[in-house]
């Protein structure tokens, strides 16, 4: 058993690799921070969110009462699943704070780079995330989603105006070998994090992007063009960084593999199938695991109560506690989880089903 | 004194010129239309618009009283002067044709690519192009003039959809080295050209651009697009090419070269001063010049009466022939042209005054 994972009963990311992060990247700890955060969810309270860049600035402002903006992507190219739920429930944190909300649907993307027919994406947007989004309680009110396709000239207008600020080989080191979608899409990308500063659209100098730590080359690249378009008087955004959730078998969680990954619209019976399937970090014979305990940081299962299922930090450590002591094994441990999720599948679905009819509510669908 | 010189006192392109932009290009000659077009104006009579492509598809779409349009967009990167004027009298000619006539006004490739301020932009774009456009004539009705940055979501849903539909080799084969401004600019002009087929923009399926020849490459890109963009129906966009007026030196006639070129707010004794210090035809001595004759189609102001100063074909010609019989000499000659030229420029800039505070008629500007 190695240090790291006996000092971390909430599996946060490696203390070396932040170092790398930070002395690589830039990126800070965001847990020196949480003091001053107002009433942090489980999410920041445990390290699923681990990371930032200037968020300081972003506490900074809210303690002087300044407005404060964020901003985050969503790309429609499959179902919603409970990698995407998190972050959904990251936004409704920030809206409850007070934040204005700005949410892209990246449906130009998925077109363009991903291929995907634009009725799937439109439906994909529609049914999917907004539907998810109202069912998991975002408000209506300042929240502003829209389709990249379906937005307005002064959006545009920036797409157009930040190709100038930026080479094609600082593209390539991102996003590898270029093809004409993928230059556009992330110009796109880079309107979709500055707009809000625009006087037009509310003039938040103060913006929070949260992403996964892989998608920090964009945020660099966006943070170049806020200093390079000079123009505009941009404030450089900040954002924060979150640990992905991994698929039921350990790989990538992704819509694209939907036998490992849950999906909020799941029959509920086949979610409950596909969870009690997962890989869990259980030892090979019941005889180990008591002996040796389990290693709920390579558990998909732990990984449903750490992000979704167990909202109170004493019983999430309990289960940790026992399942590492090997008390707790892992039919019991399934079982209670498929207990847990099943309870709030349903009652999820319920609101989903209602919420389907009110997605027009929260979004313009573009006509083509 | 070789054949094709003798044999053309139009200047047209060259016999063999035309048979290589065929072989090669596909481009076909637009003289055999000639029959088959409503009072076509000295730049079709003369040559100078001399090639095209599918062409004689609108011209049918004309006689079976369909709906035709036209689009040709400029960059407003300097000060407007003749050889820009050409091309605005042939939007002219389409205008009362029944054309409708879509003119994007290229601000953002002039920004982006040509890395112009964009202040300067606009101003060039209102108070040279749209006012010359005014003052030579255009009429309010049936134009649709607008600036790249301040359009419509629909025409940039197609920019970026366009994305999808053209790689990175086939941009580079028309472009050389690419830099993210071009890939926007030339999605950009695909998006300028195709727009109006959308219902949305009045569903006119029978487009035509009139391009120089140099453009070539960007008209099979954009008839390309239109082939591959599957969901749209789109036609491809038939073209004509023409020729470019050369400078007053023999060399390109450009904004970038002011004193080689005439602007048409030029001071009308400055206009005057450049035309008679231009290159001629004309031999070394006047004894050489009665032997041989001059060569109109080498000389800089015989070109400002072919293409601008003498609307009657019967005149351009006596001129040529004395020229070329050595009876009409420089001197003679380029005080007539001068005398034109103080006419029509004194004129035109009476009319292009009032124009100027007529803009906001037929443009909105944009607000940054």
């Amino acid at each position: 058993m190695d240090e790291e994972i006996r000092l971390d009963p909430w599996g946060h990311i490696a203390i070396k690799d932040y170092e790398r992060l930070q002395k690589v990247f830039g990126i800070k700890p965001l847990r020196p921070l949480l003091p001053r955060m107002r009433d942090p969810i489980h999410l920041f309270r445990r390290g699923v969110v681990f990371g930032h860049r200037d968020y300081d600035k972003i506490l900074d402002a809210l303690e002087r009462g300044e407005r404060v903006a964020l901003v985050t992507g969503f790309m429609p190219s499959g179902r919603f699943h409970f990698g995407h739920k998190m972050i959904v429930d990251q936004l409704i944190y920030y809206q409850k704070l007070g934040f204005e909300l700005f949410i892209p649907l990246a449906d130009a993307e998925a077109y363009a780079v991903r291929r995907i027919p634009r009725e799937r994406v439109i439906d994909y947007a529609l049914n999917q995330y907004v539907a998810n989004f109202i069912a998991l309680g975002l408000d209506k009110k300042r929240v502003h989603i829209y389709f990249q396709t379906n937005y307005d000239t002064k959006y545009y207008r920036l797409i157009q105006m930040f190709s100038r600020r930026i080479t094609m080989s600082e593209m390539e080191a991102i996003y590898g070998e270029l093809e004409p979608g993928k230059v556009v899409a992330a110009l796109t990308q880079a309107a979709d994090i500055l707009h809000p500063q625009l006087d037009y659209f509310g003039g938040y100098r103060y913006i929070v992007v949260p992403v996964g730590a892989d998608q920090d080359p964009h945020i660099r690249l966006t943070r170049d063009i806020a200093d390079r378009a000079t123009e505009f008087k941009f404030e450089r955004p900040a954002s924060t960084y979150h640990r992905f959730m991994t698929g039921l078998d350990g790989g990538k969680m992704s819509s694209s593999r939907p036998e490992f990954a849950i999906f909020l619209d799941d029959p509920v019976e086949e979610a409950v199938r596909k969870l009690k399937r997962a890989l869990t970090g259980g030892r090979p014979t019941v005889e180990e695991q008591r002996r040796l305990g389990g290693i709920p940081e390579r558990c998909a299962v732990y990984e449903f109560f750490l992000y979704h299922l167990v909202p109170d930090d004493e019983e999430l450590l309990s289960i940790y506690t026992r399942c590492r002591r090997g008390e707790l094994l892992c039919g019991e441990d399934k079982d209670y989880a498929a207990q847990l999720l099943e309870k709030w599948l349903t009652e999820h679905q319920r609101r989903l089903e209602k919420a389907r009819s009110r997605v027009e509510e929260y979004v313009e669908p573009p006509d083509f």
